[in-house]
């Protein structure tokens, strides 16, 4: 392999048209070949877009083209040739390709796996390594990119700390039959963990708001289009903050990542045929329905939901089908909801709880509320809810020492993306997805 | 407790210069509470700051006077007054209270249990979950913080793609020793990912570069003030890069991360008593020097390393002290690193690694260097490695289907704030460390 730097100076696609009329070099792979007697259209693939090549048999010594006609799909290589302006071409530039140097070559007893028909799901999972070189593939891992940065970059700039929690910890936020169990060392067990709120509210008793960030572990037995063992998550949490205050911060936080893959993101949205003109519909104000009104309109559309219940999947997508934004609702039964939710003052039988419902039937994005900070409600919550109390020693520290009102939510970004990208499953919006019968590659 | 948003505008204490002579109110804790006779000097904290308020008792009621003599350390509170300009106080204004509402009292028969005497480590790290509230833990959280945000803007930046890589692992990088091991449902099991290396190769043959920024996991017994079983590593990863383009790469990443701490976090160094004139010599071109001189040096000062041995600690810190920056070792024996590994293609014994040594004694903050591209080597390497080949089939796709050279780094991010805050040990680094022993709260 001769130096890849020698010669003419090596672009991006992304980057071409800064370099029209230059001869350049693309390092890449072979997207894809058209041939048209002695014209050969070579599509190439270099990470940040797709670039067709023109290799004209006339202009090219006759190894050349001929090397160019026997490539094989995803065969990497590196090409050069004079970049050139053509309005027609998906990114406005082509390449005059005077030379093409292979890398490796793909060779054709053994084929690149995923070609243009289709595949089942469960061919392309264990080919994940590869599919992630799809069109498809590559743009939803882009907008995931996008939102990610966009909930920091919101974060950051609202007086947040980032303070990341552990992974590794001793005890259940919320019961332990869907926590995955890790052996510590000889004597030791720890969990991981299903979300870093407990710890949030230790950090905003240092920083005032922190979020953290990062992945979170189910151990759920659910084969459903909306459940990972292994997903990532944002959780922003903030003292002296109402269930008011939170469902603001939801809300301005949901409409800046919106329109932040709108902006940045279009052509992706674009090669997922995304119907934008939904997601340009999300602004402020989203509607705000209490746990109360939202039983009474699922009654009446046919639910068999009763008040006390927790809604299903199916609820959440007729909540949501209401509404052309995503739909806040609050005020859920204490009976649902965890130990640490704040009772409603005018009746207690409710939980300062919110749940944000995307529209278009992605259910449930964001879950939070207001937390208990008073020591002898949550003391009893503990015992009601028979937990170990010498577990939560600890948490309980938090309401003897400067207690405050404090609220946050957690976001799951996958769900996020699905709903962004309009995708079937949330297996597509991670890398290497991992579920109940997936654990590879 | 009263509505905290009643009247008078509620300000943090970063913001508060803004409000010079303005009443406003700040929600906070007590920090600490000086009294001289008729005149009171409570400090406030909110997680943005520390403010001085001052009590005059003839201008304030006499219940307010009492309330504030009575207060504990860290009860939480909301303190109404007039912002005024001080030049002696630390962050230029002071409050002249008029009115304190108290949250939350500490009781004097259950103090705040830090407080200003020492405490032990033990005692300490017990209740982490408090002195994440001392300027100090503070101070260095907020560096960290930093870090992350310098981290994710050079890359994002510098063209790379985020793709966040799985924790759940079926196979080990590097032996598995050290692992993590989770059941996963009945019948498999997972290991605890130590680097998303493996993985960031296959998505840089579909994005060019890419980036993984989690937690990732070490089961060592080691006791060391570098070690912690969970710590957070960002890994990028390069297509058609070379052990040359990532040493460039890895200079200016360091020196842009320590140039943004030096830029934004000036005040908690100066809490750290950091020497910053040490971090301000960190400019590109960082010395770099090979293995086989490293040794040299080494043996000269007194090392007992002897040429195929892999550096210690202490090595680490005697290469490190002949530079006033970080100094890369280039050029390891194939012997004492990963099986992935690109031979130099002059001298096939060494490998085209390199790690980066911190100055001052930090030792090792980034390792990397180029892979194997070629398959029939890698699979030579897996068979000396005595390597399940099956656990590799993905892996090996990578060199099958548009192989092409490419190489990448991990950079611990605990070891990047010890070093930038001049801290002794990792465990203060991390919101709630994990090590051997500690694995609570």
């Amino acid at each position: 392999m001769t130096d890849l730097k020698v010669g003419v100076p090596t672009v991006t696609i992304s980057h071409a048209a800064q370099f029209d009329g230059r001869t350049v070099a693309l390092c890449g792979w072979l997207y894809n070949l058209r041939k048209s007697g002695k014209i050969l259209f070579p599509i190439f693939r270099d990470g940040t877009g797709l670039m067709q090549g023109v290799v004209v048999k006339s202009t090219v010594q006759e190894e050349v083209f001929q090397r160019v006609k026997d490539l094989t799909q995803e065969s990497s290589l590196r090409a050069t040739g004079k970049i050139r302006a053509e309005p027609r071409a998906p990114g406005g530039y082509e390449m005059d390709v005077a030379d093409v140097e292979v890398l490796q070559r793909v060779p054709e007893e053994d084929p690149y796996p995923i070609t243009p028909k289709e595949h089942g799901i469960e061919f392309l999972m264990d080919h994940r390594h590869l599919w992630l070189r799809s069109s498809r593939q590559h743009a939803i891992l882009r907008v995931r990119h996008e939102v990610i940065r966009a909930v920091r970059d919101y974060l950051d700039g609202h007086g947040f700390t980032l303070v990341d929690t552990p992974i590794l910890t001793p005890a259940a936020c919320e019961g332990t039959t869907t926590l995955f169990e890790v052996p510590y060392f000889e004597d030791d067990k720890a969990y991981l963990a299903q979300s870093g709120q407990l710890y949030n509210e230790a950090t905003i008793m240092a920083f005032g708001k922190t979020y953290c960030f990062g992945p979170t572990f189910r151990a759920e037995r659910s084969k459903t289009r909306r459940h990972l063992t292994e997903f990532w998550m944002v959780e922003p949490e903030v003292a002296f903050a109402t269930l008011d205050d939170i469902m603001e911060l939801a809300e301005g936080f949901i409409c800046s990542i919106v329109r932040r893959v709108l902006a940045n993101r279009r052509q992706e949205l674009a090669t997922l045929e995304r119907d934008v003109s939904q997601l340009e519909k999300v602004e402020p104000p989203f509607p705000r329905i209490s746990y109360d009104v939202a039983v009474e309109r699922l009654q009446k559309k046919g639910s068999e939901i009763r008040w006390g219940g927790d809604f299903g999947g199916g609820d959440e997508t007729m909540i949501g089908e209401d509404f052309d934004r995503p739909v806040m609702v609050h005020r859920y039964p204490a009976q649902v909801k965890a130990f640490y939710m704040q009772p409603d003052p005018q009746r207690p039988e409710l939980a300062l709880g919110v749940d944000v419902l995307a529209p278009e039937g992605y259910g449930e994005i964001i879950g939070g509320g207001q937390r208990i900070h008073a020591l002898d409600l949550l003391l009893r919550r503990i015992e009601e809810h028979k937990l170990p109390r010498e577990a939560f020693e600890w948490y309980l520290d938090l309401r003897k020492y400067g207690a405050v009102p404090h609220s946050g939510f957690g976001m799951g970004i996958e769900r996020m993306v699905a709903w962004l990208c309009g995708l079937e499953h949330v297996r597509e919006t991670i890398a290497f997805p991992r579920m109940l019968y997936r654990l590879r590659p």
